[in-house]
């Protein structure tokens, strides 16, 4: 049997593939501070649990394709709140960001068709191009121009017959760049001008250091039939599990397409929907302390690198990461050894290599993300024993 | 903007596009039967419940993609109990069925190839095809046959180079139709002779009224390079709304590229995975309750469809559904009439509509899917109204 071309051409995620040495390294003994993965340490609001404790019907029965109308209708006053105005219509329910994103390129992406992106990115930005049958065409950034894209001249050369969309990550995943308003302008007008979709994946929104404010696509109403917002409550409340997300578009035959793939897959998990809009209830206060928390541990974290010689890496301005150049050969190489080799006092530490993060061969090869998800006295000793892991390293 | 080609070839679902008529008649007072609708109306098991309730996890975090070790063992359990050995890698834990079909097609459909389903056949397959690029050759059935399809001078005639997938459902949506053992192990070589995946969707697997024991193409360990089992717990344990469902193979080549596919989209919902491996464990008791229920309901929709001249249905075994030609004109157009035209005290009924569960164009025109999901009485008192909104429809 033969399998598609498509999935062919799709790889495991790299977040991931260093799993099977993690238990190696883990059944030596060794303890291990991750930085490599996604998942805030922060207690999920009491709100989603209470809300899913007090469902009482007796059938757990499908929800409406298009999602629950709570769940709709608090993600609407959300927007309301950020003075952005959205009908009912211009919100589906999903099965998280993620599925927001594969419904939005399955209605997009044809056969040889691009779709811009800035490099790095999350990398199952791949996985959902990739089985499309369309392709990414990276716009190029540096670790040394602090990863930004929001730049004419480097896009508007990148676009041909075949782009139908740019999608942006802000705040950035894996490199916390944030679009100040006028970046933001540009890349919707770009988007404009050359009649293309602009794809916001802004599940990071509250994640801003710097006191912005919190900033959507969604915000520029005359660029609204090509505006499509990707959001999710998973970073948002510390609800990974939930999956429970959005796709926001007042473009209404794009809403017309992915109410399609809506109905075939049927709903949204109704107890979820549930939990969520319960979530967007939460005192506004939850996110100022958490936005409090996260701002402290990216400062331990950049304090840290400041200390290793060799390290280039700009101060990121949200999301939860940091993409930093590292003084090593190869980062893939050097995690192995990490798992492999190396402990200081029976600790070690993981990251998530640069390579994965890049479209073009060969970039990223001494670039890492590193999550700052754990807490401040966890992150000062897992930041040491990278200090001693790359001396050491370097010093075989 | 342009759209994807393929997403422009798929539809609304047709089980749907009555609701807007739906609406206007309950406007007008109107009391509707729904028969249009698989949402069973039996209770969820309290058990799944009472372990959503009993999750003491302060972070709702992200569960492993593949899914939850205590969902996948309790798959694990129940298919030991069918007498099917499966190993834990040989099971993904998905979104609904629904899920595991997207991620299983992607995995082996491109552009131009097909795969063969015997019509008539659950509409949303036609999204989830045709969002890879392939398309649907239809085996033809009748109403006069009892729609089987189980014959190899039927199927093997539609095989071609471009074939590479063989679709059931079984038992049947929208027909009932239940293979023997001798039938499945047909499917099974057909596949394999032709080097085919066969896919079964079992998600009605305990839905069979003949005192059948409960059946599986994972059962021909001989083929097994070749089988795809879809299953799920929504109808199984009337929970339609956790979307929690499974993709079983024994071929690993499929298995790791479904894999990428479940790691891009990161995991089901966690909460979900908890209260399905519950569901596992309920008395086994349940399901021949269950089953004596829907029984009597099929019986009594026979009953009601045996008093009116000139409808063809043979009695469906299995699943919660009765295909049936009726004698009107278009099954479209009466429908839409029982909605604006007609009621019988205020009572009307909805169906539907057959057109839309065949992929030949003009096909089941005069055909229906009656969902027998309501409580006895309910249904005695629909099919009367349908017995006579037929005579009323005809005379006018």
């Amino acid at each position: 049997m033969r399998f598609s071309s498509k999935i062919e051409k799709c790889g495991l995620s790299p977040m991931r593939k260093f799993h099977p040495y993690q238990l190696e390294a883990e059944a030596r003994g060794r303890n291990i501070y991750h930085l490599n993965i996604g998942q805030p340490d922060i207690s999920t609001p009491q709100a989603f649990f209470d809300a899913v404790k007090d469902f009482q019907q007796p059938v757990l029965a499908y929800a409406p394709s298009p999602g629950i109308p709570a769940y709709i209708e608090a993600v609407k006053g959300y927007y309301d709140r950020l003075g952005i105005q959205l009908e009912s219509g211009d919100i589906l329910a999903t099965t998280g960001g993620s599925e927001a994103l594969e419904i939005v390129l399955a209605c997009i992406l044809d056969e040889g068709d691009e779709i811009l992106i800035p490099e790095p990115f999350y990398p199952n930005y791949n996985t959902f191009v990739r089985v499309t049958g369309a392709s990414i065409r990276p716009i190029h950034t540096t670790p040394e121009e602090g990863y930004r894209y929001a730049d004419r001249a480097k896009i508007e050369p990148l676009i041909n017959e075949h782009t139908r969309a740019i999608m942006i990550t802000n705040p950035g995943n894996p490199t916390g760049v944030v679009l100040s308003h006028e970046e933001m302008r540009l890349m919707a007008d770009i988007a404009k001008e050359h009649g293309l979709f602009i794809i916001g994946d802004e599940v990071y929104r509250e994640f801003v250091y710097g006191g912005e404010k919190l900033a959507s696509l969604a915000e520029f109403t005359d660029v609204a039939e090509n505006v499509i917002v990707i959001d999710s409550v998973s970073k948002r409340f510390s609800a990974c599990g939930a999956r429970v997300g959005a796709l926001i578009s007042k473009n209404k035959a794009l809403m017309g397409h992915a109410m399609k793939i809506c109905q075939g897959r049927l709903c949204s998990a109704t107890l979820d929907q549930v939990g969520a809009a319960a979530l967007y209830g939460v005192d506004p206060g939850y996110f100022d302390a958490v936005r409090e928390e996260y701002k402290r541990r990216r400062d331990t974290c950049m304090a840290g690198l400041a200390k290793i010689p060799g390290v280039v890496c700009e101060c990121p301005k949200g999301a939860f990461y940091i993409m930093a150049k590292l003084p090593v050969d190869d980062t893939d190489k050097f995690q192995t050894w990490l798992l492999q080799e190396f402990d200081d006092n029976g600790d070690t530490v993981m990251f998530a290599p640069g390579e994965g993060f890049y479209a073009t061969p060969g970039k990223g090869k001494d670039e890492v993300r590193l999550a700052y998800i754990l807490k401040q006295e966890d992150l000062e000793r897992a930041m040491e024993v990278l200090a001693k892991g790359i001396a050491a390293y370097n010093a075989r």
